[in-house]
């Protein structure tokens, strides 16, 4: 009964992280290596800043008034003074690594003589407000949530333009995956602070049922059935290979030499999970260009890991080919001896995520037969329970759509609100939560049939294709739109 | 020293409730008693409900996730299933009270075969999170706020819709005063659960320096002078005189004669604080219609006074005068024998306004030389240590316009969101921090020259002025228009 919770909790983090942090944690950890000797990092230095927030925006108990820091990067390269500002609202992770992956900000900052300011969500990196406690306790986590950061952006926002004596600067925001939703939202909250909003893969449609449960995981099987039929059922029956492994005598140490793992397997979930978390994250960063993580490897992520699998000889053990595939995604440098697949630790915030999913971004997901991948009921009471002995908290599965709207989007948003872009590519397992329709004239979806998680918010690089380019060309000119029309109203208003 | 800080705070709170409970004390305990007998409650009667609310709704402490329970009115008499929801966002005090004061919605719920539905106010009322310890500290009101307010509200309703099986009713939302800010914000905020809002009276720009500190007090010498300039300069001049009778020898007991207090004064600035109160007050309801508190008296009550004032023999004391007047205001039964003017208890919110007033609802204000009422000064350092020292918290002065917005509001508007109606009468001095201008073809402002506060929401009496009726006639064109569209757009979604 416990490894089965534990299973539906592990299979729902995997999940969780996979939204907003492409990739799993041995990806991040080569970017943070990269990052480091990262050349666009060097030719656009951002200035570090600490800005000091109230913990409690929403309330005034004693305990509301303490005062953290909150960490911003900012660059004034390109600016002049009265032009625009470009603010990232953080997700959930350090602002440095947002930084170094948004490059299409910088890219295009000169052209509109921008300031650049890529603000740190609070709880993660350097922003915790309780120091090394932050994450401890629910006393202490209960100040995380999305609104609370929001309101963080918008007294940051108004601080820095006063001191910059350019309150007139109109400001655009920019997000992508959670840190999306986060900027749609803004606008939709505090079109007072913000002008329009680029919203990059933000799934505000995940939540409360309004897409389907099976989405997610239906959106990853076509995009590898796309690619190779073979491959799909490959994977699809892999999963049976491996609880065939697994249940065998001296299984998981058999699994453990199969999948060479650095230490013992304790669980058959750990290995499961691995695999199709390489599936998931593959999807989601499908789009072949140099600043992708995979950049090593040319083409399409998936295509490339179908091709390995497709070139198998007939008969191979489906399995062994699965993990060949997982492979090239969590070793495509080929430098990795061996596999952590169990106890990772978490220095990207994936706590402070898993806590957010367990209060207000409450985003269940199923399986369907039909899949590629294990089949899952979604197990809302059992999710639930794990919230609560995890973390001490009951999850408020309706509070996003009941603060932040959802249902029936088009009907309100057509008759309310302006200026914001959702862009999406279909090849992202997360577009499926996305809005894929214009709903006014101002509100509008740029939908790429290519295209993974946030691909137009990176740094343009030669051998991007033909459709990103023409995504991106798009979103300059609505932006252009955007800030020309605000400096007509502007004049207007002082004639 | 202390004395000054004491008379600042007392200033300012009695403005601050003056704000929104329209009379002072003595005018509410006079409505309490007419309301046992009111025609109209009987006649539309309300059920009284309790919905289960938590503590905080943008956060997730332990603490966050305590239940108290809210209080509502329902009135279902003229509804058809399906048919629209009319919700009063409830403002500082009991909810029957609103209720009984908002005729309006009564009104017009036939003709729209609305369910009338009115919202307690966390922390006023019977709706107290921690029972009769509510205000006893900053912990517990620390949990007061315009925003969780706000949250309470959609919260309540989309639970209400679900239970009633009618989610696709359309909501709009009335408030007066305060609670017509929270109306109008609620229409920005949550647009996804309201179609539109009736904002009457809402001061939503006496925020952060929008409006010139000393406009209310303009408004309300603007209002005598068109009276009577006689009036205006009898009370003008009537502070010196109270000024030298206090300073005099036995002074405080001269005045308590003269003033025909119960108790003897403790203060001159109570004095001081009663009479200036009464003309504040009679200026917010200074409208000729037997649903004012004052209808006994007939036309006009700032012409009343006058007219009092006017007709005391030449060489009169200014004093003396003034003092008839107020007591027009506090005694317009004649059944009172003696006046309270200090000490007087709160049972009606007073202290929860205090409290938001020293939190979030900070609107300082100054009086000019050129106004009838004695000078002032904001001070705003004095008035913030007063905070501390009242209810240990310092206000966040900036904190309403970063929220909600506010400056530029035409700009900003002009471009985002809809469906707002501004309603205001001129002679109201609380209309001087409203929206009086359209802002778009669905933002716009109904104002007219005449009204008191929020008149228009009050219930159609035969006396009604012309410019009364037509102004609830627009509004009932507008709520007509907004409540069509919704029917037309949820026909195409169908289709």
């Amino acid at each position: 009964m416990s490894a089965c919770l534990c299973l539906v909790f592990l299979f729902f983090s995997i999940v969780a992280e996979a939204t907003y942090s492409p990739g799993g944690f041995h990806h991040l950890s080569s970017l943070r290596q990269q990052k480091k000797a990262s050349k666009s990092k060097q030719e656009l230095p951002f200035e570090t800043r600490y800005f000091p927030q109230n913990l409690d925006h929403f309330g005034f108990t004693p305990e509301s008034y303490t005062v953290f820091h909150q960490k911003y990067l900012i660059n004034s390269r390109f600016w002049r003074k009265g032009g625009p500002i470009f603010v990232y609202t953080g997700n959930e992770g350090d602002i440095d690594w947002f930084a170094s992956n948004t490059g299409f900000m910088s890219d295009i900052a000169p052209k509109f003589q921008a300031l650049l300011v890529f603000i740190e969500h609070r709880f993660y990196g350097e922003s915790t407000p309780f120091g090394k406690k932050s994450h401890k306790s629910a006393e202490t986590l209960g100040y995380l949530s999305s609104q609370q950061a929001l309101a963080d952006y918008a007294i940051l926002i108004r601080s820095l333009k006063q001191n910059l004596s350019s309150e007139a600067s109109p400001v655009v925001v920019f997000g992508g995956s959670y840190g999306g939703m986060l900027a749609a939202w803004f606008r939709l909250k505090y079109p007072h602070i913000t002008i329009g909003a680029l919203a990059s893969s933000a799934p505000i449609l995940h939540f409360d049922n309004i897409v389907p449960l099976t989405s997610f995981y239906d959106a990853i099987s076509q995009d590898f059935k796309d690619a190779s039929i073979n491959c799909f059922t490959v994977i699809k029956r892999s999963w049976e290979e491996l609880e065939a492994v697994s249940t065998m005598k001296n299984g998981l140490q058999e699994l453990s030499k199969k999948f060479r793992t650095c230490k013992g397997l304790q669980s058959k979930y750990s290995a499961r999970d691995w695999l199709s978390g390489a599936f998931v994250y593959t999807a989601m960063v499908n789009y072949p260009t140099a600043a992708n993580f995979m950049a090593p490897l040319p083409g399409y992520p998936v295509e490339q890991m179908c091709k390995i699998i497709d070139g198998f000889p007939r008969g191979s053990s489906n399995l062994d080919r699965a993990f060949a595939a997982a492979s090239l995604y969590y070793n495509y440098s080929g430098s990795e001896k061996c596999f952590e697949m169990e106890q990772q630790t978490d220095d990207h915030g994936l706590n402070g995520w898993q806590y957010q999913a367990c209060t207000e971004m409450v985003m269940p997901m199923s399986c369907s037969n039909q899949s590629m991948l294990p089949p899952y009921d979604n197990d809302y009471e059992a999710f639930q329970e794990q919230c609560m002995s995890t973390y001490g908290v009951k999850p408020r599965p309706h509070w996003i759509t009941t603060e932040f709207g959802g249902k029936r989007i088009e009907t309100v948003l057509k008759r309310f609100g302006s200026n914001i872009i959702f862009s999406n590519g279909m090849q992202d397992p997360w577009s499926r939560g996305g809005v894929l329709k214009n709903i006014s004239s101002s509100i509008v979806a740029l939908v790429t049939k290519k295209g993974a998680h946030h691909a137009d918010l990176r740094a343009a690089t030669k051998d991007d294709p033909e459709w990103l380019k023409e995504q991106r060309r798009q979103e300059v000119s609505i932006i252009e739109k955007w800030i020309s029309e605000y400096y007509r109203d502007l004049r207007e208003e002082e004639q």
